[in-house]
């Protein structure tokens, strides 16, 4: 049966999103080392944010709190509310930074649009991921937005009867084993992976947990003609 | 025509939301006391706020953001990490503070389910309210589920698109005059309008400027008996 709806992951696979808050980290450490008493590996600030999953959630905003609240703890409470400040504003930044398609993105989301239904899946911070899309110039060719809490198969399975699809005719793409591939491919639909260079610790899949067959493609420009091999 | 789809807000109208907030914001002044040279209105933390609007759009996680801003900015930077820690625990007992249903409410969901299809349509961030809407007890009732960034003219012509819909079979039910009522008035839908006790300030609609003929009750508990007149 033809795929009759194609859901594309957002960050890491239509546009860059880990090397911002890679470098936002670097920003963070460097205010805080004049505070420190000895080196920092950065440790505490993922642990923090793993912590506040279940309050927080995914997104920016989750991030920039769990951001303060390591600033105080490593700092002892030291840390003095200017550098506060500064890390509320490496938030704002991050907000507002401009939407950079990977490459391929810009062509290929349209030709897929004319071959199926588009839905733009992606987990975090509602208002953040409207924006992103919004700003991304690709909003136009999307006929569905789910903006979801976590991509679980329970997930998958209440979107399938949401738009009452037959498991295999939908067709997940996206850069997290855990997010992406994984929960779809559970529940009987077909997903393919196309890796970012970067992956969040929090979404990595140990080499040995990754079941078998999984369709794998360097960059997502491959997508059209693979999709075109599948009849 | 009958309405075939009734779309109820959340906060305030089926839960306790705003008074949440205002408690939190007597905690946090009571914080902040000590770091002031002088009296304090409480109005830079709303100036922040509605400034904030943009960056973080609306819900918990942006209030506290805005609050540890604040603190910032009103103590001249003198605020310790200690008292940013306890603002940041403060957004932690929101976020987990229990959903206390309004009066009627429990009885009055199933009913309305029993006529017509819910949907639970609010503005917010998405992670806390369907949070908010596991724990109230109430997510069996709702069919559908939408958490908007906004609720513009365009939200509601946007919603009634998705589900295809003619704006007089839709009913908008809700405590806001500026995002419940209003909007959805204006683009042919109907509403009901159930004020809340308490108005956020930034969703005040001053008297002036209310349209006529708005059907207004005092508690959802009406709304059953107010269905049945509609035929």
């Amino acid at each position: 049966m033809p795929i009759a709806l194609i859901a594309l992951d957002a960050d890491d696979t239509l546009w860059h999103n880990e090397t911002l808050f890679t470098i936002t980290q670097e920003s963070f450490r460097a205010l805080l080392e004049p505070y420190l008493a000895g080196a920092w590996t950065g440790e505490e600030l993922y642990t923090t944010e793993l912590r506040n999953l279940e309050h927080y959630g995914y997104g920016i905003k989750a991030f920039v709190l769990s951001m303060i609240e390591t600033a105080v703890e490593v700092t002892g409470g030291r840390v003095p509310g200017t550098v506060i400040r500064q890390i509320i504003d490496l938030g704002k930044a991050m907000l507002a930074a401009p939407v950079e398609l990977l490459d391929h993105v810009a062509a290929v989301v349209p030709a897929l649009a004319d071959r199926a239904p588009l839905m733009l899946l992606t987990k975090g911070d509602l208002f953040d991921q409207e924006s992103k899309l919004a700003r991304s110039g690709l909003a136009e060719h999307f006929r569905h937005v789910e903006v979801v809490s976590d991509k679980t198969p329970a997930t998958y399975q209440r979107l399938l009867a949401k738009y009452d699809l037959p498991p295999e005719r939908f067709l997940m793409v996206g850069n997290s084993l855990r997010s992406d591939i994984i929960p779809p491919l559970t529940v009987g639909a077909r997903a393919v992976y196309i890796p970012y260079a970067q992956t969040w610790a929090h979404e990595h899949v140990p080499e040995a947990n990754r079941p078998a067959g999984i369709v794998e493609l360097a960059h997502i420009g491959l997508l059209p003609a693979w999709l075109e091999g599948q009849g």
